[in-house]
Protein backbone atom coordinates (compact mmCIF):
# COMPACT_ATOMS: atom_id res chain seq x y z
CA UNK A 1 0.00 0.00 0.00
CA UNK A 2 1.45 3.37 -0.96
CA UNK A 3 1.69 6.26 1.89
CA UNK A 4 -1.03 7.86 -0.08
CA UNK A 5 -3.31 4.93 -0.29
CA UNK A 6 -2.81 4.27 3.59
CA UNK A 7 -3.46 7.76 4.52
CA UNK A 8 -7.02 7.81 2.52
CA UNK A 9 -7.72 4.22 4.09
CA UNK A 10 -7.26 5.55 7.81
CA UNK A 11 -9.82 8.31 6.53
CA UNK A 12 -12.01 6.18 5.32
CA UNK A 13 -11.98 4.25 8.45
CA UNK A 14 -12.22 6.51 10.75
CA UNK A 15 -15.59 7.04 9.06
CA UNK A 16 -17.01 3.69 8.75
CA UNK A 17 -15.93 3.31 12.58
CA UNK A 18 -17.93 6.36 13.38
CA UNK A 19 -20.95 5.91 11.08
CA UNK A 20 -21.39 2.05 12.28
CA UNK A 21 -21.14 3.11 16.38
CA UNK A 22 -23.89 5.96 15.65
CA UNK A 23 -25.78 2.64 13.61
CA UNK A 24 -25.82 0.98 16.80
CA UNK A 25 -27.18 3.94 19.17
CA UNK A 26 -29.85 5.05 17.00
CA UNK A 27 -31.10 1.93 15.01
CA UNK A 28 -32.21 -0.12 17.82
CA UNK A 29 -34.47 2.94 18.91
CA UNK A 30 -38.25 3.15 18.73
CA UNK A 31 -40.37 5.86 18.27
CA UNK A 32 -40.80 6.49 21.94
CA UNK A 33 -36.85 6.83 22.58
CA UNK A 34 -36.53 8.73 19.93
CA UNK A 35 -38.51 11.63 21.13
CA UNK A 36 -35.93 11.82 24.48
CA UNK A 37 -33.98 14.58 24.65
CA UNK A 38 -30.14 14.23 25.30
CA UNK A 39 -30.09 16.76 28.16
CA UNK A 40 -33.21 18.96 29.82
CA UNK A 41 -33.92 21.73 26.83
CA UNK A 42 -31.76 20.14 24.23
CA UNK A 43 -32.02 18.18 20.90
CA UNK A 44 -33.53 15.07 20.88
CA UNK A 45 -32.87 11.89 19.89
CA UNK A 46 -34.75 12.16 16.32
CA UNK A 47 -33.35 15.48 15.52
CA UNK A 48 -29.77 14.26 15.74
CA UNK A 49 -30.62 11.24 13.63
CA UNK A 50 -31.91 12.90 10.87
CA UNK A 51 -29.49 15.55 11.20
CA UNK A 52 -26.57 13.54 10.72
CA UNK A 53 -28.88 12.03 7.56
CA UNK A 54 -29.68 15.26 6.08
CA UNK A 55 -25.79 16.83 6.76
CA UNK A 56 -24.45 13.23 4.58
CA UNK A 57 -27.01 12.99 2.11
CA UNK A 58 -25.43 16.50 1.09
CA UNK A 59 -21.82 15.07 0.93
CA UNK A 60 -23.00 13.19 -2.42
CA UNK A 61 -23.01 16.07 -4.99
CA UNK A 62 -20.50 17.88 -2.63
CA UNK A 63 -18.26 15.09 -3.51
CA UNK A 64 -18.82 14.11 -7.18
CA UNK A 65 -20.65 10.61 -6.26
CA UNK A 66 -24.61 11.38 -7.09
CA UNK A 67 -27.21 13.01 -6.67
CA UNK A 68 -28.39 13.88 -3.47
CA UNK A 69 -30.71 11.18 -1.34
CA UNK A 70 -34.42 12.16 0.34
CA UNK A 71 -33.70 15.96 0.18
CA UNK A 72 -36.57 16.29 2.61
CA UNK A 73 -34.08 16.28 5.69
CA UNK A 74 -32.64 19.57 5.05
CA UNK A 75 -35.63 21.61 5.36
CA UNK A 76 -36.30 19.49 8.59
CA UNK A 77 -33.43 18.60 10.20
CA UNK A 78 -30.69 20.79 9.09
CA UNK A 79 -31.99 24.19 7.71
CA UNK A 80 -34.28 24.30 10.99
CA UNK A 81 -33.96 23.50 14.64
CA UNK A 82 -35.38 20.81 16.58
CA UNK A 83 -39.47 21.44 16.19
CA UNK A 84 -42.51 19.60 15.80
CA UNK A 85 -41.87 19.39 12.02
CA UNK A 86 -39.38 16.04 13.07
CA UNK A 87 -41.95 14.31 14.54
CA UNK A 88 -43.90 13.05 11.32
CA UNK A 89 -40.34 11.28 10.48
CA UNK A 90 -40.82 7.25 11.94
CA UNK A 91 -38.20 5.29 13.37
CA UNK A 92 -38.60 2.96 10.12
CA UNK A 93 -38.11 5.63 7.86
CA UNK A 94 -35.26 7.29 9.25
CA UNK A 95 -33.09 3.56 9.44
CA UNK A 96 -34.25 3.40 5.98
CA UNK A 97 -33.30 6.62 4.99
CA UNK A 98 -29.83 6.33 7.20
CA UNK A 99 -29.23 2.60 5.60
CA UNK A 100 -29.78 3.83 1.76
CA UNK A 101 -27.30 6.88 2.22
CA UNK A 102 -24.20 5.13 4.11
CA UNK A 103 -24.54 2.72 1.67
CA UNK A 104 -23.98 5.35 -1.15
CA UNK A 105 -21.33 6.98 0.35
CA UNK A 106 -19.46 3.94 0.89
CA UNK A 107 -19.73 2.60 -2.28
CA UNK A 108 -18.30 6.30 -3.43
CA UNK A 109 -15.71 6.37 -0.88
CA UNK A 110 -13.64 2.94 -1.26
CA UNK A 111 -13.86 4.22 -5.26
CA UNK A 112 -11.64 7.22 -4.98
CA UNK A 113 -8.09 7.04 -5.99
CA UNK A 114 -5.99 8.61 -3.21
CA UNK A 115 -5.25 11.69 -6.14
CA UNK A 116 -9.12 11.96 -6.12
CA UNK A 117 -9.41 12.42 -2.51
CA UNK A 118 -7.26 15.81 -3.16
CA UNK A 119 -9.37 16.40 -5.59
CA UNK A 120 -11.32 19.71 -5.42
CA UNK A 121 -14.77 19.18 -3.78
CA UNK A 122 -17.84 20.63 -5.63
CA UNK A 123 -18.21 24.23 -3.29
CA UNK A 124 -14.89 25.29 -4.24
CA UNK A 125 -13.37 26.88 -7.62
CA UNK A 126 -10.73 26.03 -9.23
CA UNK A 127 -9.10 29.64 -8.68
CA UNK A 128 -9.65 29.21 -4.93
CA UNK A 129 -8.43 25.74 -4.65
CA UNK A 130 -5.37 27.00 -6.12
CA UNK A 131 -5.47 29.27 -3.00
CA UNK A 132 -5.71 26.73 -0.50
CA UNK A 133 -5.33 23.11 -1.58
CA UNK A 134 -6.94 21.94 1.88
CA UNK A 135 -10.65 22.41 0.57
CA UNK A 136 -10.01 18.82 -1.19
CA UNK A 137 -12.28 15.98 -0.86
CA UNK A 138 -10.41 14.35 1.93
CA UNK A 139 -11.21 17.52 4.36
CA UNK A 140 -15.00 17.15 3.81
CA UNK A 141 -14.90 13.62 5.02
CA UNK A 142 -12.85 14.13 7.86
CA UNK A 143 -14.75 17.22 8.57
CA UNK A 144 -18.10 15.12 8.57
CA UNK A 145 -16.38 12.54 10.72
CA UNK A 146 -15.93 14.88 13.19
CA UNK A 147 -19.67 16.27 13.20
CA UNK A 148 -20.54 12.86 13.78
CA UNK A 149 -18.29 11.99 16.76
CA UNK A 150 -19.61 15.60 18.43
CA UNK A 151 -23.01 14.73 17.48
CA UNK A 152 -22.39 11.33 18.54
CA UNK A 153 -20.91 12.80 22.32
CA UNK A 154 -24.25 14.33 22.50
CA UNK A 155 -26.44 11.30 21.78
CA UNK A 156 -24.52 9.26 24.00
CA UNK A 157 -25.33 11.38 27.06
CA UNK A 158 -29.35 10.30 26.46
CA UNK A 159 -28.54 6.20 26.02
CA UNK A 160 -25.66 5.80 28.26
CA UNK B 1 2.06 19.57 -2.91
CA UNK B 2 1.91 15.97 -3.24
CA UNK B 3 -0.97 13.88 -2.98
CA UNK B 4 0.30 12.41 0.29
CA UNK B 5 1.32 15.99 1.60
CA UNK B 6 -2.01 17.21 0.97
CA UNK B 7 -4.11 14.54 2.44
CA UNK B 8 -1.86 14.47 5.61
CA UNK B 9 -1.92 18.42 5.57
CA UNK B 10 -5.81 17.63 5.79
CA UNK B 11 -5.48 15.58 9.09
CA UNK B 12 -3.36 17.80 10.90
CA UNK B 13 -5.61 20.92 10.05
CA UNK B 14 -8.72 19.19 11.09
CA UNK B 15 -6.88 18.43 14.57
CA UNK B 16 -5.92 22.35 14.72
CA UNK B 17 -9.23 23.76 14.43
CA UNK B 18 -10.97 20.74 17.22
CA UNK B 19 -7.95 22.12 19.30
CA UNK B 20 -8.94 25.87 18.93
CA UNK B 21 -12.17 25.44 19.32
CA UNK B 22 -11.70 23.84 22.44
CA UNK B 23 -9.89 25.82 23.95
CA UNK B 24 -12.02 29.07 23.03
CA UNK B 25 -14.43 27.10 24.90
CA UNK B 26 -12.78 25.80 27.91
CA UNK B 27 -10.05 28.38 28.52
CA UNK B 28 -11.83 31.66 29.43
CA UNK B 29 -13.87 29.07 32.39
CA UNK B 30 -13.25 30.17 35.94
CA UNK B 31 -12.82 27.25 38.58
CA UNK B 32 -16.60 27.80 39.61
CA UNK B 33 -17.49 27.76 35.78
CA UNK B 34 -15.80 24.49 35.37
CA UNK B 35 -17.62 22.97 38.25
CA UNK B 36 -20.81 22.72 35.87
CA UNK B 37 -21.57 19.40 34.39
CA UNK B 38 -23.09 18.89 30.50
CA UNK B 39 -26.25 17.40 31.82
CA UNK B 40 -27.84 16.64 35.26
CA UNK B 41 -25.55 13.83 36.97
CA UNK B 42 -22.76 13.66 33.62
CA UNK B 43 -19.21 15.00 33.52
CA UNK B 44 -18.29 18.64 34.58
CA UNK B 45 -16.47 20.64 32.49
CA UNK B 46 -13.31 20.45 34.42
CA UNK B 47 -13.11 16.92 33.94
CA UNK B 48 -13.28 16.83 30.42
CA UNK B 49 -10.86 19.79 30.20
CA UNK B 50 -8.44 17.39 31.97
CA UNK B 51 -9.49 14.38 30.30
CA UNK B 52 -8.73 15.86 26.92
CA UNK B 53 -5.07 16.84 28.54
CA UNK B 54 -4.90 13.57 29.98
CA UNK B 55 -5.24 11.67 26.22
CA UNK B 56 -3.49 14.06 24.61
CA UNK B 57 -0.14 14.06 26.46
CA UNK B 58 -0.17 10.17 25.69
CA UNK B 59 -0.02 11.10 22.01
CA UNK B 60 3.81 12.25 22.42
CA UNK B 61 5.43 8.95 23.45
CA UNK B 62 2.70 7.28 20.89
CA UNK B 63 3.41 9.00 17.98
CA UNK B 64 7.77 8.86 19.09
CA UNK B 65 7.62 12.78 19.42
CA UNK B 66 8.61 13.15 22.95
CA UNK B 67 8.47 11.99 26.64
CA UNK B 68 4.99 12.19 28.36
CA UNK B 69 4.14 15.62 29.76
CA UNK B 70 2.17 16.30 33.17
CA UNK B 71 1.83 12.41 33.79
CA UNK B 72 -0.36 13.70 37.15
CA UNK B 73 -3.30 14.05 34.43
CA UNK B 74 -3.07 10.44 33.26
CA UNK B 75 -4.33 8.47 37.30
CA UNK B 76 -6.58 11.62 37.90
CA UNK B 77 -8.89 12.67 34.34
CA UNK B 78 -8.02 8.80 32.56
CA UNK B 79 -8.32 5.93 34.69
CA UNK B 80 -11.03 7.30 36.97
CA UNK B 81 -14.52 9.12 36.32
CA UNK B 82 -15.39 12.50 37.44
CA UNK B 83 -14.51 12.28 41.82
CA UNK B 84 -13.15 14.68 43.95
CA UNK B 85 -9.92 14.03 43.01
CA UNK B 86 -10.46 16.52 39.93
CA UNK B 87 -11.27 19.71 42.39
CA UNK B 88 -7.39 19.85 43.31
CA UNK B 89 -6.55 21.36 39.52
CA UNK B 90 -7.36 24.71 39.32
CA UNK B 91 -8.22 26.45 36.12
CA UNK B 92 -4.63 28.09 35.36
CA UNK B 93 -2.86 25.09 35.85
CA UNK B 94 -5.28 23.57 33.34
CA UNK B 95 -4.97 26.05 31.18
CA UNK B 96 -1.35 25.90 31.25
CA UNK B 97 -0.83 22.23 31.00
CA UNK B 98 -3.04 22.19 27.80
CA UNK B 99 -0.98 25.62 26.03
CA UNK B 100 2.26 22.84 26.51
CA UNK B 101 0.75 19.60 25.61
CA UNK B 102 -0.64 20.95 21.91
CA UNK B 103 2.49 23.32 21.64
CA UNK B 104 4.54 19.97 21.70
CA UNK B 105 2.55 17.89 19.75
CA UNK B 106 1.70 20.42 16.89
CA UNK B 107 5.39 20.54 16.69
CA UNK B 108 5.72 17.26 16.29
CA UNK B 109 2.92 16.57 13.88
CA UNK B 110 4.23 19.64 11.56
CA UNK B 111 7.71 18.08 11.29
CA UNK B 112 6.63 14.40 10.16
CA UNK B 113 6.51 13.43 6.36
CA UNK B 114 3.95 11.74 4.83
CA UNK B 115 5.42 8.40 4.94
CA UNK B 116 6.49 9.28 8.52
CA UNK B 117 2.29 9.86 9.03
CA UNK B 118 1.47 6.33 7.60
CA UNK B 119 4.18 4.15 9.95
CA UNK B 120 3.27 2.63 12.58
CA UNK B 121 2.73 3.90 16.17
CA UNK B 122 4.62 2.45 19.03
CA UNK B 123 1.46 0.85 20.74
CA UNK B 124 1.22 -1.88 17.75
CA UNK B 125 4.47 -4.27 17.17
CA UNK B 126 6.52 -5.02 13.74
CA UNK B 127 4.56 -8.23 13.24
CA UNK B 128 0.68 -6.52 13.72
CA UNK B 129 1.50 -3.66 11.58
CA UNK B 130 2.32 -5.99 8.63
CA UNK B 131 -1.08 -7.52 9.10
CA UNK B 132 -2.85 -4.02 9.81
CA UNK B 133 -1.20 -1.44 8.22
CA UNK B 134 -4.03 1.18 9.00
CA UNK B 135 -2.79 1.04 12.23
CA UNK B 136 -0.04 3.75 11.74
CA UNK B 137 0.27 7.64 12.95
CA UNK B 138 -2.29 9.22 11.04
CA UNK B 139 -5.30 6.64 12.53
CA UNK B 140 -3.93 8.13 16.00
CA UNK B 141 -4.27 11.43 14.97
CA UNK B 142 -7.85 11.28 12.91
CA UNK B 143 -8.64 8.87 16.23
CA UNK B 144 -8.04 11.50 18.39
CA UNK B 145 -9.50 14.38 16.32
CA UNK B 146 -13.25 12.75 17.10
CA UNK B 147 -11.95 11.77 20.21
CA UNK B 148 -12.61 15.52 20.85
CA UNK B 149 -15.02 16.31 19.08
CA UNK B 150 -17.30 14.21 20.90
CA UNK B 151 -16.26 15.66 24.12
CA UNK B 152 -16.26 19.22 22.61
CA UNK B 153 -20.29 18.05 21.57
CA UNK B 154 -20.38 17.24 25.15
CA UNK B 155 -19.30 20.71 26.75
CA UNK B 156 -20.94 22.58 24.26
CA UNK B 157 -24.32 21.30 25.94
CA UNK B 158 -22.83 23.90 29.02
CA UNK B 159 -21.36 26.73 27.55
CA UNK B 160 -24.28 27.65 24.42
Amino acid sequence: MTPEDALAAAAVHAWTTHVDCAAKLFSPLTDAQLREAVAPGRNRLIYLYGHLIGVHVAILPLLGIGDRLHPEYDAVFVQEPDGPAVESFAAAQLRQAWGEVHDALLAGFTRFTAAEWTARHNAVSEADFALNPLRNRLAVLLNRTNHLAYHLGQAALART
